[in-house]
């Protein structure tokens, strides 16, 4: 068993009946054993336990064992990619995104259960899949009463904290003690006593500051002073910075219109380089008062509170980039009242998205000529992340906004396809698509209508005749959505053998450039 | 202008003030003009408007118009084929079941909006779509105050009659009166003043029996007496009894295990002789006390009734075969106490369906190896009807299961494919897929799992190595959710020049038959 290192943990430990349960990561890292299902925190790299995670690859390099993990999101501090080298992550749900682990689901040897955000704890809850026997949680303090202050995401903890047969909690003495405070935690009651959630607006508050758990299930408490990893985030380019443009002028004329307040509704944006640059244009655009309801906030968020124009942000992490991280910690009581932190099952809620008719902004890997995104698999099978929550958002939005580059791959691949090649939103959920080339504004079309406008808007002008040349011909064919079934994915057949999906020249570059 | 041709119907119209504006149905439909967007009552082919729309076709033949036609759902008495035909609708939405009018959405004559049930009001309410011009709607009678007592459905009539320009109301003399009651009609304020919905069981109601408009709104009042049209449904036969019989055994497990109560969740169930089987199947189940919060109450929430199962039924219609019809209109008092009629965007609504854990069970056209289901597109292009609230309720359920056969087209369809054609339903909103094979419980599994199986569990043998041996080969190139993309579509390829889906007899009937 570690001593404690200085007071200041002690002072975070607030209920001094815990401080004998201080341990080492390493003694924590044992009351895992093989078989088991863990649930961590940690939601877009950050607010993850750091130390016993570090401590159980560690392990596993001399004593192999293997568990099923559950997170809010993906983890910082390169933890997934560590437990899977180290074989230690034999089931992962319900979202990552890192390149090792990556390779391992994708070649089979990590099973991977690509999840709604907002539903890995109702399924948890109502016994659908095996509830966690420990559970590891970030924290910041220990009150008084043994609630456990979350740190720079609430993610799943909650949830994972009350289901857990036992709770392992890590204190992590350099996340700035401002962060109390910050969190609302609320869960949902088990049916049929469930009731309706009271939250009307982004900065209502429904729970309470911490997590309550029974002390006599925290059976561990380890002291940590890892940071959360910086968000890697491509700056704005030419291309983001049109794709943003475009989106601020079809949000002006529908509140020229009436159809939308000058306030826009409650925005959630979402994860990546694009959705980070997307949302960074917004602080040029004429729109005050904006709030937003989403489940990461990036860099992004924190450039529209400064300039003036959001009022409130409501979340379930905060991930940043190197400097802005060390702006924001540094000056949190700056942020704090315009601030909130929910378990995702909160921030992504279909109650509250419906409600607060939510705009929605998230990111394609890819989009078909009639309106279904792939935000998943590369070329239809190869995970890139997982769908996140933009599959809460986008079903249930008051509108639905997908954005991407009209190629990827150095132009060797187009982003609008005849068909996507993985469907994660149907059109159905799909109000607006949006590329560096324009803006395809659906609703109220039917497929076909859709077709013509997405090739003309969004597709590069160096893939529109073979687009058009692939509708029309599926049009001969007939359909609600017509389609050319044995050509369909002809492009994406083609990258895979050539690297490229240009089959050739003719085709590839046709009469206009 | 007609007059009135009995005393009845002036008894049914108790507000007086009103009895001036009873005109022909052919002076009504005159109010229809080129270009409009019209509003109807009706859902799943019960409660439409009959008279005005049947002289609005007449009145085409030598009056050409077009408009874009709203309604709950799908149209009885032939009305959306005799429209169709007439040319007089040129877009459709949100839902249809049509065998003319899909024949002319197939060949991109008339525009079709395939949408969710819950979201046409949504998107008319917040002006993403035009609102209508005029709104007719079926009632049963108009109360003391003006207040419109709808007859066998609800739909989208509420959001209609307060949403268009004006209103014609339909009087049905032959509905009968004792629907007067039955109904509960919520409109949800305009956001940002939208309130939680305070429905905590399918049994409660938060609105009012009746549609209120203001009396100046409703331009004219027309007397009908076609009665709605009969539900079509194939009987139980031994492949839909067996579906059945695994979905019980499965919720029998389920029950034992804890995971759910034993009067189950309150129950969805979708359109179609499929899943009207499979919910009778459940009279003879060891559950009780059951209710449902559904769409649409076939004859098999009746038969669940008269079996003292289902204490209480919320949907947005009902639709009956005719022996049913007669049985069930002739005692509504019987029914009375244990059945509420609402809006579609109600007894569809994100929140409820989240709120309740709704246990959802509809049905597909084709699913594919790793649980994808197509439920709307014949072979990927033609439109059979439209996804209807299926979406509304397997993304929001608590456990969302979808039946089908395991072939169509005499066998020579396998539904049970390597890649659907057509997605509707992602892995993501698909918890448990059925055919009389058997019962595949996908929770908790990674796509590779999954693909072995529903191979093995919901397949017809005859077609087990077909799709064998497409997954072996597809995870050979791995991937999260392999594919071979230039062959994922042989099949409906093959059923496009052949009329079957085999190939050759070798990959037909492989070894084992
Ligand atoms: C879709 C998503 C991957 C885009 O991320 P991004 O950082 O904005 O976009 P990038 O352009 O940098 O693309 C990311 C990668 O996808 C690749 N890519 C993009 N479009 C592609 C396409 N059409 N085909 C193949 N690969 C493509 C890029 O080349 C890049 O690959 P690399 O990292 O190997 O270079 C990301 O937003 C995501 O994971 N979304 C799903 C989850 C989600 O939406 N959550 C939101 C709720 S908060
Ligand atoms: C999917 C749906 C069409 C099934 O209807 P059903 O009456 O139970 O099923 P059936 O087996 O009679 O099939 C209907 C038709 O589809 C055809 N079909 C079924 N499976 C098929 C397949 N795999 N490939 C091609 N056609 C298929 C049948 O042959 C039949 O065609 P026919 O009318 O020309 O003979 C129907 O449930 C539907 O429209 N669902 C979508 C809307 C919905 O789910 N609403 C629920 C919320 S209330």
């Amino acid at each position: 068993m570690t001593k404690i290192r200085s007071d200041a943990p002690c002072a975070r430990i607030r209920d001094r009946s815990l401080l004998a349960r201080i341990v080492s990561a390493d003694a924590a890292a044992n009351l895992i054993r093989d078989g088991m299902v863990v649930g961590m925190s940690g939601f877009t790299r950050s607010g993850e336990a750091k130390a016993v995670p570090l401590a159980l690859a560690r392990r596993a390099t001399t004593d192999p064992l293997g568990i099923t993990l559950i997170t809010g999101a993906s983890l910082g501090n390169d933890l997934d990619g560590l437990l899977a080298d180290s074989g230690v992550i034999r089931r992962r749900l319900p979202f990552q995104s890192d390149a090792r682990l990556r390779a391992r689901i994708n070649d089979g040897s990590v099973m991977y259960l690509d999840q709604h955000l907002s539903e890995t704890v109702e399924q948890l809850r109502s016994g659908q899949i095996p509830k966690p026997d420990i559970a590891i949680i970030e924290a910041v303090a220990i009150t008084e009463d043994g609630g456990i202050v979350p740190t720079t995401s609430v993610g799943n903890s909650a949830g994972f904290a009350t289901q857990a047969r036992q709770v392992i909690v890590e204190l992590n003495t350099c996340a700035p003690a401002g962060l109390e405070g910050m969190h609302d935690i609320f869960i949902p009651a088990d049916r049929p006593a469930r009731e309706p959630l009271l939250l009307r607006n982004p900065d209502d508050r429904i729970g309470t500051p911490v997590i309550r758990v029974a002390r006599d299930r925290i059976s561990a408490i380890v002291l940590s002073d890892r940071q959360d990893s910086y968000a890697n985030l491509g700056d704005p380019d030419d291309d983001t910075r049109a794709i943003s443009h475009h989106i601020t002028a079809f949000l002006e004329r529908e509140v020229r219109r009436g159809a939308l307040p000058p306030s826009l509704p409650p925005l959630q944006a979402g994860i990546g380089s694009i959705a980070n640059s997307v949302l960074s244009g917004l602080t040029d655009a004429p729109f005050s008062n904006m709030t937003m309801y989403s489940e990461v906030l990036q860099d992004s968020a924190f450039d529209l509170m400064d300039s003036g124009k959001l009022g409130f942000a409501s979340a379930s992490s905060i991930t940043l980039s190197a400097p802005r991280h060390a702006d924001v910690m540094g000056r949190l009581d700056h942020y704090k009242d315009r601030l909130v932190l929910r378990p995702q099952e909160i921030s992504n809620h279909p109650e509250i998205v419906r409600r607060l008719g939510i705009l929605a902004i998230n990111t394609a890997l890819e989009f078909d000529i009639y309106g279904n995104v792939n935000s998943t698999h590369v070329m239809g099978s190869h995970m890139m992340n997982g769908i996140g929550g933009s599959g809460d958002f986008a079903r249930n939005a008051g509108l639905s906004i997908f954005v991407t580059k009209s190629q990827a791959k150095g132009g060797q691949v187009t982003s609008v396809v005849p068909m996507v090649s993985h469907v994660d939103h149907t059109e159905h959920d799909v109000d607006v698509l949006v590329t560096e080339q324009g803006l395809a504004d659906l609703r109220g079309l039917a497929p076909r209508e859709r077709a013509r406008l997405i090739i003309d808007t969004c597709a590069h002008p160096d893939w529109r005749d073979t687009l058009s040349d692939y509708f029309e011909r599926a049009c001969q064919r007939g359909g609600q959505t017509p389609h050319v079934l044995e050509e369909a994915f002809d492009c994406h057949s083609t990258f895979r053998t050539t690297g490229s999906m240009v089959r050739s020249p003719a085709r590839a570059r046709p009469a206009m450039t």
